[in-house]
């Protein structure tokens, strides 16, 4: 993990990052935020659509809530970079930028975009060990990363202490955004999708001890095509997974709707360290 | 002023605008920040090198405290737009992106380039009128909209209630970016140059009845070449300018630098407006 520049801000760093990773066979880039005074937990943050590392660490204002929580953020990028596989750089919704937090099965894509791995099997213990957070790491992240957060949380739910997410793809089989990455990340066959849904994951008996926490803008236009809460709110509510869903009058998908309630989650994650 | 778009952000909106300036005879782009309780203030906030509307509104982190201080705050782009002059989008420090807030000399650029006239007669007024907040328009901005803010603001005193910058270019005759900018802008004679010098401002006299705020990272890697704080220390000093100038150890020139401060700004502003 080489550090490519670091800038104090608040009382604390934040600090770009650059490795290898085995996961993806590439380069992957990273930020984090790291209070001056040891943090009690960290936050894996997972971006959306378009983003890389850069876009929640410049445009969240988490900085000062994660000071007064004691708390880090790491934020990984949302796909391998530098490669020129088939289709990978034609549309915002399907490969560079665009990984989905899955390990793909199809020809190309199965030996790099493995996002989920990357988080699980290099970011997650380079957090534990690094910053001596075992067992105090927690997940939360916006849209695509959102799905990521609530698909990877909810399948490693011994690994997080808290999940939340800011309007996630909560049913990505049943969505535009979501059945086109599945198609050309797993194939055509569904039956092979449900692993990465939110939602069938919660029906399959995926569970987290702790109520997930669901930030969703009403002004969001992408909630009745893509985001589809109320799914996820009726597949935990059958599967008695406790969700708290916090709707947000006149707010819509952008950073600026994530940054007027980041310090909520903040929050959240840090009391669940200590619940 | 037409509006592109609008989203809910804390207790107010986030505005983009676009409008005809007959001050550089171009479409401008500008965005604001206005919360939703009537604001008190308004600050213009005037960017560095490289930025447009985009920069302060997105990075800045400043929506909280403009809604518990009442202000508002307004961003102009850096220069105008959609030209293709000479020389206009070679360098980050010159033409597009860097029109250093000053009525250009030369051929090409006198046409268009007047930022200081389009803050000045446009914005200023306009934000007058639209928000009725006749004689509570404070100023600020960064680098070369620090620049900006202190020439800007001493020439037109009896215009703003209050002076603040972040690491502001405070004496452009005697550094590389400056006498680039002033070379390709007013021509080679330095005695056009001093009326866009702070220093030189304060040394022929011109005031502001309140304290000027200036804000200097002491890691800043453009301090000692480009900024030259003490510069601006010793004018204020022998002119009788009330300055404060606070010093930031370990801080830098970036937007986490300014997220971590602009709230000290922000209320700085507010309470010259009840002073």
């Amino acid at each position: 993990m080489q550090v490519i520049k670091s800038h104090k801000c608040f009382d604390g760093n934040v600090v770009y990052c650059e490795h290898y990773s085995q996961a993806t066979g590439t380069d992957m880039k990273l930020s984090y935020f790291l209070p001056d005074k040891k943090p009690k937990g960290a936050i894996i943050w997972l971006s959306g659509l378009t983003c890389t590392e850069e876009n929640f660490i410049t445009k969240a204002g988490a900085f000062e809530s994660l000071c007064e929580n004691d708390m880090m953020v790491v934020c990984p990028d949302t796909s391998p970079r530098g490669l020129d596989l088939k289709n990978e750089h034609e549309s915002f919704d399907f490969g560079s930028g665009a990984g989905f937090y899955l390990t793909a099965l199809t020809e190309g894509y199965k030996d790099s975009y493995r996002m989920d791995s990357y988080i699980m099997d290099e970011i997650h213990p380079w957090i534990s060990s690094t910053f001596e957070l075992t067992d105090r790491i927690s997940i939360s992240g916006h849209s695509m990363g959102g799905h990521g957060s609530l698909t990877i949380g909810l399948k490693n739910a011994s690994s997080f202490t808290s999940i939340s997410a800011f309007a996630p793809i909560v049913n990505p089989m049943l969505c535009p955004w979501g059945t086109k990455a599945f198609t050309g990340y797993l194939g055509s066959d569904p039956a092979l999708w449900a692993e990465y849904d939110a939602c069938s994951l919660v029906k399959t008996g995926h569970k987290h001890p702790k109520p997930i926490l669901v930030d969703q803008g009403l002004a969001d236009p992408f909630l009745k095509e893509q985001l589809k809460t109320e799914n996820f709110e009726k597949a935990c509510s059958s599967a008695g997974q406790k969700l708290h869903v916090k709707y947000r009058k006149d707010f819509d998908h952008s950073f600026f709707y994530i940054s007027t309630f980041i310090a909520e989650h903040v929050q959240y994650h840090a009391k669940s360290l200590d619940a």
